[in-house]
């Protein structure tokens, strides 16, 4: 390892943009990535780390000299640090914090205790107050101290003596008042902030409506205590609807693409044979109609054709009540109206569909009553299956569990076994007809 | 209308911030508007018009007065107006264009005729720009000119005479520099851009991964066009997201939730339709084995199973696949590989379930050669419904239409008609071991 190659290589590296910096350092080998620590300080390393994607990080983390990590952690902006311990053991948490600096140490104990997914837990600490009192020259003069170790400097945040938040500054603002007018003349009182206990999914909802660059996290008695910046918030946005578009399609967490096929089949496993148990329900509960499919083998042949229609539309109507509760759209009154514009929906849906099957079948098979047996249970299927893809996430919702869980696979297994009591109960009912 | 109570209304209204103003404005009845218009100035109008949804604001635009609409449209952040025309018919753009004052209407001119969905489209013009020859001071007394017009000061870009994009500068390095020190020492020639004609979801995809809060905008030869604040880009992921979800449910753009039921079943209807067609064809699938149907009549129990476990596979390959393609982690390199991978989830999974359904009917129905029929033909079903599931979105991918248009219903009516082919396939070809 002669100097000048480090040098060489220092320069090529910390020329990039840390993403890019970070997206080479993964794809090095054990050995390589062993030479770069000897190469980086911890400071420059914890530019590369806050890059890096969680899942890829613990490993990386084992990899190296304890106390080296330790140091990268304290170095890291501080919710990139706090999220990565939060990825960990307990026991390794314990003893990263054990060996940090007290300093560091400290700050990122008290994020360390805000529940997962929550306003608190992706906010920082290291952001910019000053007090009203102050001239625009002292909050400029505080605000270039404070630069270098504050995640965004473009929203400066105004507190009164007992720490409560009375306003908001921008940077531009402030460059272009007057240096001795006072912070108090030139804020905002106007302030948007979101409690630490709140979903970070209503913090990024606020961020989205209000354009803003960082939102101010507030306790229970307006107390300051750290900021949410707008990068973290596209990851939650981004993370939030994948979420519930891998849920939709009923894989437990979207397996990334370079995930191999052992990995992708423990994902979705689970899943398939709930579905597979719920299938066999639906096959027992045909079994119980064996005299009447006996009598009249033909009904077998229309069983996908119903159970798909019920399935599709359930999705659907699963899909925008989910979307509809996802992005706050429904609160406690609209739900009503839902349902009730979900029905109407349901009854023109399966007023034509059922319409239609009925003269595809007389025109195809010469046989009237069977079409209308057919489209019949089409129509009430549509019904009772877009009322279920409604029903059954805005009761989730009520019950505080997350509607996004109710997959479409799961509404479709539902709304299969409906539809097939449906169409043979009254395949049953009306025999003498058909036969 | 006393000037009293105009004063008021104006105090009031005029405290809240612009998307809480958009809010109120929007459930007011037309003739509280009418008022609201002769109470507020263009430029007042235009900061609520800038947080109003694009789809409420047509039938606002026509209630007013031409000339008004035009000043408010003026006034508004450039990127926004250029929207909300971009929504509205031909004649229309032309005529709000013609009233307008020349210089705005220049300006949105030149961003109108960018493709929707690229990202010319979002961006804004309104940006400051520097030259690398300028001190810092006069860097910043240039930025204190042109803060009230601009998007964001927050990033400032630096140009060559020739107007070419060679570096940027953040107001905080600009804060922490010394007055009398060149543009060109401070800057960072380190630049991401994005070309005017790629896709809105790249530029998201950049914003994202290197946390910007504003990205230039470049024509092929690198010069500056424009930029992409980051308030646009949480709209684009949100958006984006939004879009492949209700595709995968097969809902044509997502029904807000206070649509009325026959707007719902104008959207889902088509959907249904198509499905519905693609079910008679599985149904006249089956027909076709009437005879063997009629043979062994317990086969129908189990048609609802095979097809769902067909299809719900094929939905979670499907979305694995698209989310890969949108997130832009499957490149041409990739395909073959994540291929490979989904043939040996598909492997693992549909001998999992296969195993699991013989011994069941086995159990169950004491059956075993029925039993050994149903759990090969789910083995061989989730094996190919699993390929599909990916191989029709890598296909449409490569074909350049978006993958998403594969909604799960549609792939799981394909996996339906694959998965009866193979179930009675076999069963007609073993029909003497099953008797």
């Amino acid at each position: 390892l002669d100097n000048e190659e480090i040098d060489h290589f220092r320069a090529e590296f910390l020329e990039l943009h840390p993403y890019d910096q970070a997206q080479i350092f993964i794809e090095q080998s054990k050995k390589i990535r062993m030479q770069i620590y000897t190469y980086l300080s911890p400071d420059e390393m914890a530019e590369v780390f806050e890059n890096i994607e969680l899942d890829d990080i613990d490993s990386i983390l084992t990899e190296m000299e304890p106390r080296f990590a330790a140091d990268i952690l304290a170095e890291m902006a501080l919710d990139d640090a706090v999220d990565i311990l939060n990825s960990l053991e307990q026991n390794e948490v314990a003893s990263f914090l054990a060996i940090m600096n007290a300093k560091s140490a400290n700050e990122i104990k008290d994020l360390l205790h805000y529940e997962e997914k929550t306003s608190g837990s992706i906010m920082t600490t290291e952001f910019v107050r000053v007090k009203s009192s102050m001239t625009i020259r002292e909050a400029l003069n505080h605000l270039r101290k404070e630069a270098p170790d504050a995640e965004t400097i473009y929203y400066v945040y105004v507190i009164d003596d007992d720490k409560h938040l009375v306003g908001v500054i921008s940077l531009r603002d402030i460059i272009i008042s007057e240096e001795d007018w006072y912070v108090s003349d030139v804020m905002s009182d106007r302030i948007v902030s979101v409690p630490a206990g709140e979903d970070q999914e209503s913090a990024a909802k606020m961020m989205r409506d209000y354009d803003l660059l960082a939102l101010p996290v507030v306790d229970f008695q307006n107390h300051l205590l750290g900021i949410i910046t707008v990068d973290d918030i596209m990851d939650v946005i981004q993370e939030e609807a994948s979420e519930d578009y891998s849920k939709l399609a009923a894989v437990s967490d979207m397996d990334k693409v370079d995930t191999g096929a052992w990995m992708a089949a423990k994902k979705r496993l689970p899943w398939l044979i709930i579905l597979l148990f719920l299938g066999m329900l639906t096959a027992s509960l045909i079994g119980r109609f064996e005299e009447t499919l006996d009598k009249v083998a033909l009904l077998a042949i229309f069983i996908p054709l119903i159970a798909g229609m019920a399935g599709n539309t359930g999705t659907q109507a699963l899909a925008v009540a989910v979307r509809g509760i996802a992005t706050g759209e429904s609160d406690q009154e609209g739900k009503l109206k839902i349902l009730a514009r979900e029905a109407g929906t349901g009854l023109i849906t399966g007023l034509c569909c059922g319409v239609l099957i009925t003269v595809i079948i007389y025109l195809w098979k010469d046989e009237f009553y069977l079409g209308l047996l057919v489209g019949i249970s089409i129509m009430l299927t549509l019904i009772v299956a877009t009322l279920a893809g409604s029903l059954i996430p805005l009761l989730m919702h009520k019950m505080k569990v997350d509607p996004a869980v109710a997959s479409g696979p799961f509404i479709t297994t539902i709304n299969d076994i409906i539809s097939i009591l449906i169409y043979f109960g009254m395949a049953t009912a009306f025999m003498d007809v058909l036969l």
